[in-house]
């Protein structure tokens, strides 16, 4: 089991690693407490952020009127986009400052809670758009000081912007994602109630629980973090930091719980226990792995996703076409885990134990292949697609996918190994067809 | 392996449990990057509290070197005593108000973080020193806001103060320890650095890491968080809130690690690995599953430790006679396992092989029988008392000892089963001799 010296230690390697803060309640039926949190914050006039399809929710009706009964005024904001735009955050934080609250409450996806975030940040400290962004597209100004409160209530298991201090938004003229990231955006709790999975189809569950299964799996898999250089300040430490013995606990519990739990949770709407397993593998990851970091697979998926808009998956019907997020991360994952075996045969063995692999007799070197094996055997079981060539890509595509994935170096160097153009291109080949 | 619902629902009781924020810093060699630290809060002019003791050690020096090379003008407070007093606390808050400091940075025990808590609060939000004292003894008037940054550095792996709002002092007229409770006291960042440990005596790594071990085992066998009953509001859900997911996790690692290394780091004071490890075990202590609580040891160590005053353990050779925090706890541990067993054995049976013990052809029954003995094997293996009787307690103190234990129902109500008075006669009569 990893304790903080099973990481060999490399000469003018790092030597420490970071747990960022995060305030968290977990449960179902915590939404109907919502009022007495946001009192509790000095909440008296709240600015309420969600969507049109959460708003016709359980839960969403129990979260608003726990905040009338403890006396609040609520002002709803239920115009957020899924992918917001500069133009949608300028749009939230216009209405946040007409409306005078002193404290703010997201329920919805990770568009919802970063468009609060963003909303209260230009509400309190009032600046041109641009000069909070990240740099080089923006000024990265950093945000002067706390905001207002901020309760943030995730309603699906992908999500984990209830717990980091970034906003994500697309920068339409420039065609790129890019985000604002402070400390002072982190919300000051987060609210997660697995019973807003409840409403989410099978195939939603599927494309969500595998973003957090191989955000899980990359993260155990992850280069360990003190084969990193040392940083030069402690300012100058990344987010990302690979794995470590703190990351290490949540990600193998998170793995063990969707090897026991996200078959059954796509399986049988009904399946509470399995749903609020999957919430809460979800939660480990704001809270324990995070800051381990993705690779590979997270690196990949960036291209499958951005070349390819005609897609339409199990459950995602009503949407426009689209490779959801974990559809594109998953279907990397076997190809990758084969890859990144022999470089950390420990960890594999590990994650594939603990994913439900039948590891009887293996020895370490297998470790890689089980984990892809027991992965596929889940993907085949939940009606994920055959590889990349049942999304339409084929032989064609690959320099193009390279292109797009080869340009993520900020995630593939998380990686436990070293990884190439020429590496990339036999994982997109590897990942055409699973079965 | 626990999953939300691997805790049977229970009707009319709680449905939820919390966790609650701390940023944290892990790794040897940590301290000498406080001075980036401290920059990166904002502080300027720091006040720097530490005891005579961990004066004289490298690790503060480096500490000292790290701050001054990043410019900080430096104000040094050595003068914190081993169990605070108002007075003391009173003192320390003079010192910074007339210091004129914008930030803090402990360096110590509990008692040297909590006094730099407490001066902190004093000299930011001054008024009379009831006044935010816990009641009845105190007002309890809440905190009115944000205190100055404070970097907390623990120096043993007993405390737990680097992660908590708490502050605690004897309250020398009415004879009793009693505290001041605040979100807003949590220190802004905790940098543990294990090498802090190098200095230690094997005895008081013993004692100290008998305290973290006991208090993980309690934690994991604590009444399952659904069992309590649900709060009428979200504010009185209380700090010890029993096993939940998120606190089991974090307990079975830090058994895993004393089971491992705490027989180690005492027999050689060079096994660096070892004291590593048993302060990543402290550190999830603060992180993962301080908020279970502890139960029974616990509850019996006040009037174990309050009854005798001449007792020298061994490492302790230089301070007043008394009996160390951690070994008043874990005489108590065998005998209350092997009590409390029956009431949660699948988690008593957890802990034993996290700590080690032969489970094999074991059933579930058995599990606090094999938990206490793998304790009194590691507690013989590193020298512990043979029990309350090698303390020179005897038929007679009994009856003291269970007022004293009986007075700690806060405690008691975590425990997995109700305990009596007549429980803890024959709890304290069952701890006098173990081998």
């Amino acid at each position: 089991m990893p304790s903080p010296n099973a990481y060999p230690i490399d000469p003018g390697g790092e030597t420490g690693f970071t747990v960022e803060a995060a305030r968290m309640k977990f449960g179902p039926g915590m939404l109907a407490e919502l009022g007495d949190d946001a009192r509790s914050l000095g909440i008296t006039r709240v600015a309420l952020f969600t969507d049109p399809n959460v708003a016709a929710t359980e839960p969403f009706a129990a979260a608003l009127a726990s905040l009338k009964g403890a006396g609040l005024e609520v002002v709803l904001y239920d115009g957020c986009r899924v992918e917001p735009t500069s133009a949608s955050f300028l749009d939230a934080a216009a209405f946040a400052r007409e409306a005078g609250v002193d404290g703010y409450v997201s329920i919805g996806g990770g568009s919802v809670i970063d468009t609060a975030k963003a909303a209260n940040l230009y509400a309190t400290h009032p600046a041109d758009f641009l000069a909070y962004v990240n740099k080089p597209l923006g000024e990265g100004i950093p945000v002067p000081g706390p905001v207002r409160p901020h309760i943030a209530c995730p309603t699906t298991c992908g999500t984990g912007s209830e717990t980091t201090g970034v906003a994500i938004f697309d920068h339409v003229e420039k065609q790129v994602k890019t985000g604002i990231s402070s400390r002072h955006l982190r919300p000051s709790l987060a609210v997660v109630d697995p019973r807003t999975l409840d409403s989410l189809p099978p195939g939603v569950i599927a494309a969500t629980g595998f973003d957090v299964l191989t955000h899980a799996i990359e993260s155990h898999t992850a280069r360990p973090y003190r084969s990193r250089p040392r940083p030069e300040s402690s300012a100058l430490r990344p987010p990302y930091q690979g794995a470590n013995p703190w990351s290490d606990i949540g990600s193998l519990q998170a793995i063990r719980l969707g090897g026991s739990y996200l078959v059954r949770a796509v399986a049988d709407r009904d399946d509470q226990e399995a749903r609020d397993a999957l919430m809460f593998a979800a939660t480990l990851a704001g809270l324990a792995f995070g800051n381990a970091g993705v690779h590979i697979p997270h690196a990949m998926s960036y291209s499958v996703a951005g070349m390819n808009h005609s897609f339409v998956a199990t459950g995602y019907e009503k949407a426009e076409p689209m490779v959801p997020h974990g559809i594109s991360v998953v279907l990397n994952a076997p190809a990758a885990f084969r890859f990144t075996g022999p470089a950390a045969p420990q960890a594999h063995l590990r994650a594939a134990e603990a994913l439900g692999a039948d590891t009887r007799g293996a020895v370490a070197e297998d470790g890689g292949r089980l984990l892809a094996d027991r992965l596929i055997e889940m993907m085949r079981a939940t009606g994920v697609p055959n590889g990349l060539s049942a999304l339409g890509y084929g032989e064609a595509d690959i320099p193009g996918l390279v292109r797009g994935a080869s340009a993520q170096q900020r995630l593939l160097t998380i990686a436990p190994c070293a990884v190439g153009d020429d590496d990339l291109r036999r994982l997109y080949a590897d990942a055409m067809r699973y079965w």
